[in-house]
């Protein structure tokens, strides 16, 4: 290794910052692809935290009392990645020297579960800031619920960089906001204000004042220069402690610090500095410039010592642990259970089956899940969440538990206010956390408003419930802007999320069950206003077999059908009554309920052609709905009863009259498929 | 008529609030569903600002230069309703009483097109104040486009009145932050501040100080009683004054007003009152109590004039018109062509046709779309818009215009900041205004932050044109939370929405020129982020063929295919590949791109039926993303080779490679279909 100049002379705080930003910009290099300049700016700043603050165990990422560091700013993720792997994780410089390629353990973007030490996968702006919030949450609640007197085992902090696309982002508004309203004093952020975006300066889009708009929303705020790693410390000191407010920490930094020519610039935003701005950079730096992925090991040394740090916090926290399992073992079994993602044997053993007797033979599935929540909730001390401002529409409240609130953390029902998207993102950050099992409901219609929370539950394969009701143009009189017609194509489109839409309460009650034993993905669960037939499930299939996706609900007479009529929902029993209609008529006609094609689809072939034969190739698919999902199970030869259109404002029944989803008119159509 | 007490010792202004709020209230409870409580908490303001400040005439409400009212609340439709009847739009008495009803022209919440007078459809919360911004943009921008000294001719304010679900949605902090940032002058809100939200108390959620985060944003902010007509009418000339930062007007209110068991309370948010207390509220209001929908005569005209100084602010206008139509002929002919949604002819005789000579045979078509833009913009001077901060990934710069900002209102590129969400609902604001083409960028993965927005475009059938850019897996190293792959399905199921997803820069140029040319529904272009090579139209069929949605590109040698290869965007040169590789192996495959499902699907069976012969039914769909929109044509007898999990973060050529995306894996996925 030639080394033009060693940085012997600069102090262990500027190598160890000067080592963070080397690294990354040598990775950023390598791979001729990513974003140089925040890691640049905010080397100083996360290295004061790291160093000073963090309480994590790089050899334990799992340590439950850890504190979380989110790096909202998920393009600047070389940061993180030098920290983990310059503190001790189980990241290699290998890896860091195949930045963004394939198999590495260094993508684009941070990825939770892939690498070490990532909370959760940040990159689309806004998500990382407002998952937080969920993580925030998720403490608050926990210690709440399991510190007692002189055993605090829940005490940790939620430590977030954000960029000013966060900021912008009207997700972290929602979260943030809703954050201020409960108080969160274990929540702290940094504010990368660097006054530079991708495609220019910020001043071109961007003039309000973060730090008065946080302190509208009754955030404890501190202005500093983020490039001076002592009052990065004291504003963690004062932020900490703050404890009735969570704290925002706005930090003046300079993108790209160090590079003589993208310094303060959009040019150091998104691309490479280039290997001859790397050389510059390192010089003015003081470090060696002909050297990559350079190390110096008094940098190291002093990094490594993280793990030493956090093995001995841990070792604390157990003892602390091993204390508190002694003073309170019911409570103690409790967390570990919690913390394990595990079920409490039977926790459904109280949720009910109904029958045609019960209800005067009627449910809406919202009703019927409202009723699973909640003889479910009593078993299942982490089932937690609430509503975008529609908890009755919703049937989300647990019934006698108390609000999560300001100062009464230990309550289970939140009120997430009318922020859907906020919801969302925080429903992730309880799921990473660990403890919780969250769940949060609003209309089907407004799932849009969320979708880019769902795809990072999916993505990172979290156990998190939606409860989407008002399922369809059944919501009547609220008008087309509250009935979705698109939206259960638009989940089932999300790989990895599993939709329901069940068509009875008894299907409702499974869905809930596979929903809560499914730990690696989220569920949503598409749920009527109105009230649907409690289908007899002594005259027709279990709905156990609910959890197959779909299954023969009601054979034709014989069991050679000429025709298979596929629903799901609310229309499966209009679907019903056109079985009899076309009985009537000498048709012989399946039902085939479809609750969730995505666990459908993955049925062995040998159960999937026994629902649906292969020779029977008329089929017909009813739902109140777009079409686009349905193609797949009656190709060329079938037909579909959708929606190709948006609904209208009307009492629910003449809207399906209207629509044309009717018995009679799906006997029509059967008929008339069988003619072609 | 039995009138128990008549209300003539009632103030005039008093008659007609009160006329509003029984109105209201008695139309709800007709419908027997609906939102009373905002109307009875709101009538005294918007009386107040319908009577004294709204320049609109009832007659024309397509008026230009009339002043835009949004109702953002949109649930207390029957506030809108009531002040459209009463002021003499074309609403008759009788559809209050169809209120929500089948048909009728007063549904659920309001609906632009439908109601002479809704200017946009709100409902969905935060869409109206953030759709309010984009009017307030295309003002600013044509009148300092088109206004000269002496010659107003556009010059109108956009008033709306918000709700607390407005302000908790992100997409209001994102459009007003933009708008605070843009210091919009003539744009004023009402914050309708009445403590209560749907499912409780507003301090269950929120406790945000919004005047403060407003003035955060860069907003004028007022604070007053809102039942107060005089204070109402002071702030808003206040407001009016104020002509360089917008206005927000923080006024209390009580849901509920008069209501003696329901004021002040959720109770009267979502639900009617009921008869009885329906009585109790006209009484303590001093209204005659067994009559509905009864309106005082004096009430009626005095709300009434409104129409004769409607006509007399337009005739005025016109007078103006007149005179600006002598002294600038030109621009008066422009405004006109403008203001009718037409294009100029030959609007797009500059758009370049490419050949395989051109640019080493290959482009992305982002690259292309953003060559088309600038060959179209200097002739068709009402396309304005821009990117949410990816303007040079996504191609969205117009060179040689200006950036729209404070004070330079007349520049046509936008930066919308990092606000999908807001850009998307600005955007229909300046389309629902008229006399602008909005366009607005992002990359793919993003349309889901703004789905709330590009719904209700779809849903109003506004020519709103997206461009989004780096359309799969072909974005490369920034991985897989940048990296689409549901989406296409998800904007494919919108209904009104038209997809493209163009194979090569002929096709992208097609697709725009349909974008522009389809006055009715909002457009989408999925574009490449990497290079494509351009198809030789003398080879193979012309690039024109794109306006059919589907068509054959290149068929099987002779004519008579074994195999239908159908794909769209950058598959399709693969698939082209495999062709090649099936005619060397014997087999005979035709390609059909489909870079428009919406618009292949509008086409005569017959065309459809050339296009995909009903007898060959093996046939291979390739997109890389989800099969969901595939098996439409493929059905049960083809295959789709699609991706059904998330991408990866590796340059892009690899992740093709691993994820199948070969012309020999398409011919073998081909040759196995066949053998099946």
């Amino acid at each position: 290794m030639a080394i033009e100049q060693h940085p012997t002379t600069m102090s262990l705080e500027d190598l160890c910052v000067n080592t963070i930003r080397t690294l990354a910009i040598d990775a950023v290099q390598q791979a001729n692809s990513g974003h140089p300049g925040a890691p640049l700016g905010l080397a100083a700043l996360t290295y004061t935290l790291w160093d000073a603050f963090l309480k994590h165990n790089p050899h334990d990422p799992a340590w439950p009392d850890r504190d979380r560091f989110v790096l909202s700013a998920g393009h600047a993720s070389m940061l993180l990645y030098s920290m983990l792997y310059l503190t001790g994780y189980d990241l290699s410089l290998d890896e860091i020297k195949h930045f963004r390629q394939w198999d590495s353990l260094t993508p684009g973007h941070p990825e939770r579960g892939l690498t070490p030490g990532v909370e959760t996968t940040t990159g689309p702006l806004g998500q990382g800031i407002s998952t937080a919030v969920g993580m925030a949450i998720a403490e608050a609640h926990l210690a709440a619920t399991f510190n007692r007197p002189g055993h605090a085992i829940v005490d940790h902090y939620t430590y977030v960089i954000a960029s000013d696309g966060d900021m912008m982002e009207g997700v972290s508004h929602e979260a943030c906001a809703y954050a201020g309203h409960l108080g969160l004093g274990k929540l702290i952020v940094y504010y990368d204000d660097n006054k530079v975006m991708l495609s220019g300066l910020t001043n071109e889009a961007m003039s309000e004042d973060v730090g008065k708009r946080f302190e509208a929303y009754g955030w404890h705020v501190q202005h500093i220069d983020g490039m001076d790693c002592a009052q990065v410390a004291a504003a963690t000191v004062a932020a900490r402690a703050e404890t009735a407010r969570p704290s925002l920490i706005v930090a003046r930094t300079h993108i790209g610090f160090g590079s003589p020519n993208k310094h303060d610039s959009p040019a150091a935003h998104g691309n490479p500095l280039g290997v001859e701005e790397v050389k510059l950079t390192k010089a003015a730096l003081g470090w060696p410039t002909t050297d990559t992925f350079y190390i110096p090991q008094a940098a190291l040394d002093h990094f490594r010592q993280a793990v030493e740090r956090g093995e001995q916090s841990e070792a604390d926290w157990n003892h602390r642990f091993a204390a508190y399992a002694q003073a309170y073992p019911d409570m103690a079994t409790r967390w570990t259970q919690q913390m394990s993602n595990g079920l409490p044997a039977s926790f459904d053993s109280d949720v009910p089956q109904w029958t045609p007797a019960d209800n005067k033979g009627e449910m809406s599935t919202r009703v019927a899940s409202g009723k699973v929540l909640n003889a479910i909730a009593p078993k299942l001390p982490s089932l937690m969440g609430g509503s975008a401002d529609l908890a009755t529409s919703n049937e989300t409240l647990i019934s006698g538990e108390t609000l999560f609130e300001r100062g009464a953390y230990a309550g289970r029902n939140m009120n997430f206010g009318v922020r859907e998207h906020g919801m969302g993102a925080i429903l992730n950050g309880m799921a990473t956390h660990q403890g919780i099992i969250p769940y949060g409901g609003t209309f089907l219609t407004f799932s849009d408003y969320m979708r880019g929370a769902v795809r990072l539950a999916a993505l990172m394969g979290l156990r998190v419930i939606y409860i989407y009701t008002h399922d369809s143009i059944g919501l009547g009189e609220d008008g087309p802007t509250h009935q979705p017609v698109e939206h259960l194509a638009a989940l089932r489109a999300i790989p990895g999320l599993t939709v329901f839409r069940p068509a009875d309460a008894n299907e409702t009650a499974v869905a809930w069950r596979v929903a809560l034993t499914s730990t690696k993905n989220p569920t949503a669960l598409a749920l009527t206003r109105q009230n649907l037939p409690i289908v007899d499930r002594t005259k027709f299939a279990s709905a156990q077999l609910t959890e197959r996706g779909g299954y023969v609900l009601a054979d034709a007479d014989g069991g050679n059908p000429e025709i298979i009529l596929i629903s799901s929902g609310s229309e499966v029993p209009l679907a019903m009554e056109a079985r009899d209609l076309l009985a009537e008529r000498g048709v012989r006609a399946r039902v085939v309920s479809m609750p969730s094609m995505e666990i459908f689809d993955r049925q062995p072939q040998s159960y999937r052609d026994e629902v649906l034969p292969p020779t029977v190739r008329k089929r017909l698919a009813i739902e109140a709905a777009v079409a686009q999902p349905w193609y797949r199970y009656v190709g060329l030869d079938g037909d579909v009863l959708a929606m190709s259109h948006f609904g209208a404002s009307a009492p629910y029944k003449i809207l399906y009259e209207k629509f044309g989803f009717t018995p009679e008119n799906i006997a029509q159509r059967a008929q008339a498929l069988l003619a072609r």
